[in-house]
């Protein structure tokens, strides 16, 4: 194997990474193993105070990679003092070996930092079915720990960097919460759907909370960031994003979602989340649009994510989106193949401001120009109104181009 | 607007159109209306005998066009005496006007027949949001009497030609029954997904038959071909089959189906749906692979069946098979997002007749070069063994290529 695809930055990447604050308790190392990429740092290692809460979501695919099931095992704890994470090998679909693996992995690092084994998560990104190299894996990971210094805006740059597979920029955001400080680093741009995305998602605070508050405010966040962007409707075997909590800028464990403190934290939680499933839609594969999909009118919420989805993963809305073309009659047929409660005759659509139809029917007024000359721009809102309730939902997703093409038919080679 | 979309024939089409034979009191007509396209047919009338039964499945789209909420609406009648197809307008969220114009042409063809508007049977296919221009269709209508000619191999070409769209070739196919002949013709390249497909199918056969077996025949033809194809996902507003039984071959009706003639018929018309949803395929915008996905070892058949769509619809094994890539990797993915029972412990998996993978591992045995080998070819063979129980599903779907996205990102300028 050769190493991972290059490709220019995506034309949807923000400027610069952002200079993110630090998170006290929190330590981080990266290290360029030669695993599979060359001349850059493919292992990543955070480290966190005894004590933290670890809560955190992971793939419902049914054919899990050896990291995910091992999460799973240690995750009911609610406690954890170390991540560590590979990029370029999923360890997916690669049955006994890969559990060992998994296996070796935290016990290398448990026995380096004089911790359990089971509280250090693991997560891994890359190419499926092919066997990790155990004796790189025992040489290397110990390499991890002589690098390790306080989370502050290089480290989680670099730690940003050291996860990425096809993506084109790394991905943080951070957010505050009162006294408190939240920081998130992300990694996904191909093979990304709820539930959940090929997405690996860290995100830290040190707010102190109980196992249960965490998982509840991760929970909530993923649910309107991660699970509600698509790139190509395809699920990984590996998504992962975990949430620890240090406890380390003090206060009482917020240990009831009744806390004062829940809100803001809640609120900073979903703006990282947010941030970040963004940044992953804008390294969509091949992306050049970012494109917003909201569904109103519908019967409930979850009738209005169906369609919303319904609409954002059809390829032929993503190639319209991708050539500029107001083709709204592709936004009618996703809509009824979603197998939600519609009525041709009550629904509305915009592309952008510009109404395109209403009850059923293309409006009088409705300008084709106005409308492409939305859609000409990188960012694209297609809205859709179903006139039988008040269920609403927002997706995002990307267009569908000859990049993706490119980029998907030669990964590996 | 301009022309409708010209590429080039597809590199997975027959030879050549199918010598179909007559079908014993069929009509056939076509006519250059110049609704859209210009130079060619884009009008086909049928017109069959008194006496003739009519059965046919329509989309589960819940937006569907004008013309299958006509056919919903005669469908219970069981009995027709003409079918009008167009192409270029596919009228559907046309609102009043497309109930107006859908209406019209019946009414057009019902009085040039003699016959009743509600024996009159209709299809449309096309760009979706566009109004039908009534003024023309009153006057190009008539002229499709004009050409009414006995169906034999000449005039079913035309007809399959002129329901043409984005089809790089028409689509024909026969079988035979005993004494009793069975032709279909059809159209479809892009939105093609259960259930049904973009697409339009029609049978004819001069068996003679109740409404309620004519029903149950096309039904299971239809499972077992149009319902196992995916282009793309993207389901229709249009997608129609229509069987008509002519019974001009003589003999008693056949009224039920332990009648000694329904296995050949079922058969035959197997044959036919079959052969014509794999001409479907081979017409996938921008195919240029013939891909089958089997999966065997499932919980039950229809477990299997949605394990191999979310194969076939899968965007990363599509690009994967366009590059002749054997990325088995991402055929674990797809069967790990698909939501039925599996156990990655036990999943085996076969590119051509190479075995890659047995019991969640890949083999010592395997050889990448001996599935690359199979995958250069035109058609592909994915095998995957779930383990688990003895349901089994094969369906079809061709590879994801730039010619999808060049023909999709353009295709109404």
């Amino acid at each position: 194997m050769s190493s991972g695809h290059e490709s220019a930055v995506s034309p949807l990447a923000p400027d610069e990474f952002p200079a993110l604050p630090p998170v006290a308790g929190v330590k981080l190392s990266t290290h360029a193993a030669g695993l599979r990429y060359k001349g850059r740092a493919d292992l990543m290692l955070a480290v966190v105070p005894e004590g933290t809460t670890v809560a955190g979501t992971l793939t419902k695919s049914l054919c899990p990679s050896a990291p995910v099931d091992w999460c799973r095992s240690i995750l009911p704890s609610g406690t954890g003092r170390a991540l560590v994470v590979n990029a370029g090998n999923a360890n997916a679909f690669t049955g006994k070996a890969g559990e060992t693996a998994a296996r070796l992995t935290a016990d290398v690092i448990a026995e380096a930092l004089g911790v359990d084994p089971h509280e250090v998560y693991l997560a891994s990104t890359g190419v499926i079915g092919e066997s990790m190299p155990e004796g790189a894996l025992a040489t290397e990971l110990p390499n991890l720990l002589d690098g390790l210094v306080d989370a502050d805006a290089g480290s989680w740059e670099a730690a940003a960097n050291a996860i990425r597979t096809t993506d084109t920029f790394a991905k943080g955001a951070s957010a505050t919460a009162g006294e408190y400080t939240v920081v998130g680093f992300a990694k996904g741009s191909g093979m990304i759907a709820p539930d959940m995305a090929t997405m690996l998602g860290f995100v830290f605070t040190d707010a102190p909370m109980s196992a249960d508050v965490a998982q509840a405010l991760i929970g909530g966040a993923v649910e309107q960031s991660f699970n509600r962007i698509t790139v190509d409707s395809d699920t990984s075997t590996s998504d992962t994003v975990l949430l620890f909590a240090t406890g380390a800028a003090g206060g009482d464990p917020i240990t009831a979602m009744d806390d004062p403190r829940i809100e803001a934290l809640q609120a900073a939680l979903d703006e990282v989340n947010l941030d970040l499933a963004h940044q992953i839609v804008r390294d969509g594969e091949g992306a050049t649009k970012f494109v917003e999909v909201t569904v109103t009118g519908a019967e409930s919420d979850d009738a209005a994510k169906i369609v919303a989805l319904a609409i954002a993963n059809s390829p032929l809305v993503k190639t319209a989106v991708a050539a500029s073309d107001a083709n709204w009659g592709r936004i009618v047929m996703a809509i009824g193949k979603a197998g939600q409660r519609a009525d041709r005759d009550k629904v509305a659509i915009w592309i952008g401001d510009e109404q395109v139809a209403e009850a059923g029917l293309q409006l009088d007024t409705y300008s084709e120009e106005r409308a492409t000359e939305h859609m000409v721009g990188a960012h694209v809102v297609l809205r859709s109104d179903l006139g039988i309730g008040s269920g609403a939902a927002t997706v995002w997703t990307c267009d569908l181009t000859h990049g993706y093409i490119d980029i998907n038919a030669g990964y590996r080679s």
